[in-house]
């Protein structure tokens, strides 16, 4: 099945211990697609400057991704320029030029409208309650979100959260949408306000899945070297959405697979700049790196005596 | 087996969130045997001053912990009193007084030297050497260490490293150890200055236990409610150690069960003040524990088409 992604497409400019990388592709909907596209059909939308090269796209619509929905407009595209320090576990913007993206209102496509799998990167909530007006009876439907949003547009994102069925964010943002330290009462109080699928990703430290029901636990691939940690989470839910759409199967087993296949991907995109690294690895890359995360967390049971 | 430990025996007085609790009995030592003796026999080797309310260690005799290496020397005990903000992530220190800690030189009696698995606290690395000289061919040991004597004492510690099997520390100590931000580079550092095995606690996010071959990760519990964190990481270890000593089999898979149990303990130590909540747990409720470690990180292989 198709997945569709609506978010951010930029130009990263990025520092890191490691070295540097100038206007290179990246954002939400970016990451996103080169992630899911190695195991399924994407359709992306969102929208470019007339300063964008094109080109880079390239490589994604040489993997089946749909950039029918990208729009063209004048003007220019939006830039982000960070800087990771020695740790790199937190990125420190330098600049931020919104561009063409500070009036993007997402045109979804007509053939893109029956789309099955539908993620709604981090952008305005407004728009993402916009984007599901314009589609039909989704079989699975996660939106993302930031602190940004929810300090500024709360009552809009309180309103999406009764639309999808589920919410992706990192444990800082559960934290501040729910004002609950504990990720697990965190969890419960995003579950009560609609969606029944929380993942709260916690970078470095892994991912939790939670619903009604149960908690899955997934840690982050103990990775030698971290090269750029940009794009992780989106490549995390390219991941898990590709593998959910790739299956078609909606079971609480089949969707924590889904995470750890979303673990894997976010362990790849760290390894370069941008989104280089997903267009090196193969799907035998991924099922061996699925392995070594069996591998990872595998303890055989033994009832004490 | 029997495990035989050397640490801190102290009285805390700690605030947190959910109440207050005036000299309970803690240190590093006491946590240890109160997390072990649920699964196995423990020595206890430590000093406490003539202030000390003897009476509170009667619960731990009655489980099986020999106190025949406990000094009482003249003078106050050593004592601990912290506060936990909301977060519950960090303890901020109010006052530490040595007391007769501050002259501690453990002495080992002549029962206790064959024991075969042994853990030092975290004290000085000197005094964890002299233990060292005082037993006869441990089957397994390790050593625990903080910030302070990293700092002050790194030529003892490394020296101290040549002689364990094993080392248990958190993140921010195999960082300062080391100078590597890298996790897995710095358990490697630690594994060519001698131990075989090392184990870097991650407290809410969970452990990993490295070896020459392999990574194990096992995550924290996702408790709902954390009451007060002092003393998780010497329960896990008292867990860790426990299992080892009643199992007596140090094969890779069962170091890995090992590493679970001890995350149980930690999980548990956390629910109640000091070390009550061993007091009140059996063996199944350890087993269930385990059992919602495996239902937490449990995924299905299926082989991707």
């Amino acid at each position: 099945m198709t997945v569709l992604v609506v978010g951010s497409v930029a130009l990263d400019s990025i520092e890191t211990p490691f070295g540097k990388a100038e206007n290179v592709i990246g954002g939400s909907a970016t990451f996103f697609a080169a992630s899911a596209s190695l195991l399924t059909r994407v359709q992306m939308v969102g929208i470019v400057g007339s300063d964008f090269p094109v080109d880079k796209l390239e490589r994604l619509s040489a993997r089946g991704v749909d950039l029918a929905g990208l729009e063209h407009a004048e003007g220019e595209s939006f830039r982000w320029r960070g800087r990771y320090r020695h740790d790199l576990n937190s990125a420190e913007t330098l600049e931020t030029r919104l561009g063409v993206f500070s009036h993007f209102l997402p045109k979804i496509p007509e053939q893109f409208r029956d789309t099955p799998f539908v993620f709604l990167g981090n952008i305005d909530p407004r728009l993402q309650l916009e984007v599901l007006r314009q589609v039909r009876k989704p079989k699975l439907v996660a939106c993302d979100t930031m602190n940004f949003w929810i300090e500024s547009r709360r009552g809009d994102l309180l309103a999406l959260l009764k639309e999808v069925d589920m919410v992706t964010l990192n444990d800082g943002e559960a934290r501040q949408l729910t004002e609950e330290t504990n990720l697990v009462k965190a969890a419960r109080w995003i579950m009560a306000h609609g969606p029944k699928h929380v993942i709260i990703k916690k970078g470095e430290h892994g991912a939790f899945m939670f619903n009604a029901k149960s908690i899955f636990f997934a840690p982050a691939y103990p990775l030698e070297s971290v090269f750029d940690p940009t794009g992780a989470g989106d490549s995390f839910a390219g991941g898990f959405f590709g593998y959910l759409a790739q299956t078609g199967d909606l079971s609480e087993g089949n969707m924590r697979r889904a995470v750890v296949c979303g673990c894997a991907m976010g362990s790849f995109a760290v390894e370069r700049f941008s989104v280089d690294r997903f267009f090196e690895i193969t799907k035998e890359d991924l099922n061996a790196r699925i392995d070594e995360f069996r591998k990872l967390v595998a303890f055989e049971k033994e009832v004490m005596p």
